[in-house]
């Protein structure tokens, strides 16, 4: 089934307590193709890039199953450029350098050919081009996805609540969740988040999981325990890619699938965080996804407790 | 099988977001016995309190199938006193009263006829005092679980670290795992400490679940997502508690067994939050702990990923 995603594609440089990089690549476009084609054979990207961008990685994408009509190439201007360096608890990070540069007049131009696209993953972007790109569709997804971040929460909101009122899944993170709701309590949080618009919500911890949470149902996937987190930079995307791209691929939106697809993308985002940028994503097999989900069904499969009470 | 608990029996003084106490009853091995209760019907507890315990409470123990002959009572001395304050994110305390009382000189004196229990609890205490109820018993259980905290580790860590090398399990949460392993990343923190002792090493992470480490295994628990934490005191124990008890009354050790006996100890904790103490532990029933053992199954189980890629 086809997939359409929407999301920077990018520079970025990046300083972990393990070392640090000159430009590599990044944006969420890119963290989110390259992890869903890993499910997905049948995908789409709209983004924008400048002159500076390496032809060679639209290759790679192409290489993934990755049609890169919708990559729109400004010779004469640059990439998106972020730099950020995380703290000893990897956690936290500071924001070093943004330059927006093409990324600041993204106008989202959807091919004709990717009109009849049945799902659709709205990467980290301004509120207002997301529900750009929902109502150049001329026909609805039969599931669209969003990712936002605190970011438009400060500046945007009026406009963050409007996109939200059209999107099927929100994918945000605890703090996020927090802020957008108004609400410690996660449970409480994602009531009132859900009541803006998506009736799916899935929240990442990080290090401690995700949470799923449709109607009175919720679903807890762990995170693999990890020997090192050597760069997080792109885990969201990651795991964001997996979970729309297994959706796609499967072309069920059933909970019980959504659950499936939460693993999906949380054992791709295990091996993300292993390299800088991209890097795990592009030399990793299917076979060694194979064998990462088997870990994850190992880490929290229990036969129910017998009824001894 | 017989379960034998040492662990303080006191009074706690509480105050959260959500209102205050005056003095209640409390302490690690009041929780443990409660929590346990639920499993196993043929239990012991050693422990000190002064002649201002309410005899009411001995006896709500003994009406659980907990044997109290080893509850030393010392009429002219007062039971021990904590008393704290917890922060807005319930994650954090202070404390604001510490009054060892009878605990400051507490012998545990083991009764003859608890001399061939098969499993051992040790709740937090100084590791002195838990080395000491080891030496005491002419043989050794089939299994020692303990509990610690970042206290002994800043003022008895050689101490500790004795105890330590003769138990078999060490239930710990995640600032403590890296305070006495002096790592971060928890799953070299889990390879430090199992190297000074214990086999297996449960993480408990709070409101993210818990891991069990064994060998090369990995389990991870989750917690149930709650609406509301009302009063984290003893949900700690109570886990322990609940762990153990399934486990003595199970009699098996083995890792899959320890895997449901963490998600017993697991429903209990959930329970324990609810309310101020233990008031919450005294008024629910084994159906209710069935009820949400049901409840932890739904919350992670998923079928494993199809084959798609």
């Amino acid at each position: 089934m086809s997939l359409l995603t929407v999301g920077s594609v990018a520079f970025d440089a990046i300083e972990t307590p393990f070392g640090k990089t000159d430009k590599i690549i990044g944006g969420a476009g890119t963290f989110i193709a390259l992890s869903s084609s890993f499910y997905c054979a049948n995908q789409q990207i709209v983004s924008v890039v400048g002159g500076d961008f390496p032809s060679e990685m639209i290759g790679l994408l192409e290489s993934k199953g990755v049609d890169t009509k919708g990559l729109q190439i400004k010779k004469d201007e640059k990439t998106f450029f972020w730099s950020g360096k995380y703290h000893n608890d990897m956690n936290t990070r500071d924001t070093l350098v943004t330059e927006l540069n093409v990324l600041g007049t993204f106008d989202p131009v959807i091919p004709a050919e990717y009109q009849n696209t049945k799902y659709l993953m709205l990467g980290n972007l301004s509120p207002q081009v997301q529900k750009l790109v929902i109502e150049r569709l001329e026909k609805r997804p039969k599931l669209i996805a969003m990712d936002t971040m605190n970011f438009w929460m400060d500046i945007a909101m009026d406009d963050l609540k409007q996109t939200l009122a059209l999107v099927d899944v929100l994918i945000i993170n605890d703090e996020e969740a927090r802020q957008l709701s108004q609400e410690y309590s996660l449970v409480k949080a994602s009531r009132v988040i859900r009541a803006m618009g998506p009736k799916y919500l899935i929240i990442k911890k990080g290090e401690h999981g995700a949470l799923l949470f449709y109607n009175e149902k919720v679903f807890f996937a762990p995170a693999l325990p990890l020997e090192e987190v050597f760069d997080p930079t792109g885990a969201g995307d990651t795991f964001a890619g997996g979970f729309i791209g297994y959706l796609a691929a499967t072309d069920d939106i059933s909970f019980e699938n959504m659950k499936r697809a939460i693993i999906a993308g949380s054992a791709l985002a295990s091996y993300c965080v292993e390299k800088f940028g991209t890097e795990r994503l592009t030399e990793i097999s299917k076979a060694d996804v194979e064998a990462r989900i088997e870990q994850f069904v190992a880490l929290t499969d229990f036969s129910a407790v017998e009824k001894i009470i």
